[in-house]
């Protein structure tokens, strides 16, 4: 009865400031004993509904260099390793496929790590099979069968899903929280979003 | 040798955001022993640069409904009072121009925090004189003298060589603030900055 609401995840991993809650998310969850549900989706189509052609950040100059900065600083702050990207958005609709079919299984939270460490540590390409096996090695029994399971059209169906589903509930940017209706913009809301959910009950959320 | 760097606080009546932090400025830098310099500038010639007819918020709907939201939720995670305004965003240039004035005055916090509540606990306007009048009473001897004062061309080309100044810096938001070069933009930044403030020598800085 006092079990906490579920906290859904929504990001993407050409999404910067996505890093930064993805590689701290399962330990903050977990240690606030809140479930957590990864909601994968694409930023690309969300931007295009609302009129812009890429990332806010490269529209908008004096936004984007701020940015870079703050992630640099940011970064620091969470001890976690950063560079800067050479290729910003970096696509990454591949792993994306395999994160929507891995959302609920336990060798999600490190497959996702690696592909965020591949592009905002590494700098390399993930929107690709050899990245992905990478990314997927010692994980999964046959990461060949997981990307071709992730290229099945009712998979790649359900991307397209979530993606709409975003655009429908509000969604701007990455990453999003929600807790039931409660929504929660950016990474720097990671902290109240585990707390909202901490604090509702299961019964009040969905 | 050891004192701390100062901390610019770029600011506007009319932003939403800006009222978080003006709020809780002066207490957190006095404990800090970090030195404020209260930069007011004009938001709107800053977004008008930037190709923006208004407010973000007013653009983008998703991002506006979210900040709404938002606001309420920081608010009482604060512990400040605050109402959602039936105008958005306010004009501000009479007090902003007062504001100028006031920079290095005993009554600038005090004033401005007035100014604020108008704004975004009591709904009411703030950019004609009997406002500003009610905000400086008590603080100084003579609030129509100041409200002359303001209105003086010298005052004028002062708030409007503050806000080019902040264009030219890469403001494109408020709040934002600045320790030397380095600039934290949104009062989600607020602590990051006094904290950067006070661990930098003022050499360091300007």
């Amino acid at each position: 009865m006092t079990q906490a609401a579920s906290l859904e995840f929504w990001f993407e991993f050409g999404s910067n400031y996505s890093y930064l809650s993805l590689m701290r998310i399962e330990e903050l969850t977990e240690a606030a004993g809140v479930p957590l549900l990864w909601r994968p989706f694409l930023l690309g189509p969300v931007f295009r509904e609302l009129g812009w052609s890429t990332s806010p950040f490269v529209l908008q100059e004096a936004k984007g260099r701020h940015m870079w900065r703050d992630m640099e600083r940011q970064a620091q702050k969470y001890g976690l390793e950063w560079r800067r990207p050479c290729v910003f958005p970096r696509a990454a609709v591949l792993p994306m496929r395999v994160a929507v079919l891995g959302a609920e299984e336990t060798w999600m939270g490190e497959f996702c790590r690696r592909v965020m460490r591949r592009n905002w540590v590494e700098d390399r390409e993930i929107d690709d099979a050899a990245a992905v096996r990478a990314a997927l090695a010692g994980l999964v029994p046959d990461p060949d069968a997981v990307i071709a399971a992730a290229l099945e059209p009712g998979n790649k169906l359900h991307l397209r899903a979530n993606t709409e589903q975003a655009s429908r509930r509000g969604v701007f940017g990455a990453p999003t929280f929600f807790v039931g209706d409660e929504m929660f913009w950016g990474n720097d809301r990671l902290e109240d979003a585990i707390a909202c959910a901490a604090a509702c009950r299961q019964a009040r959320a969905i």
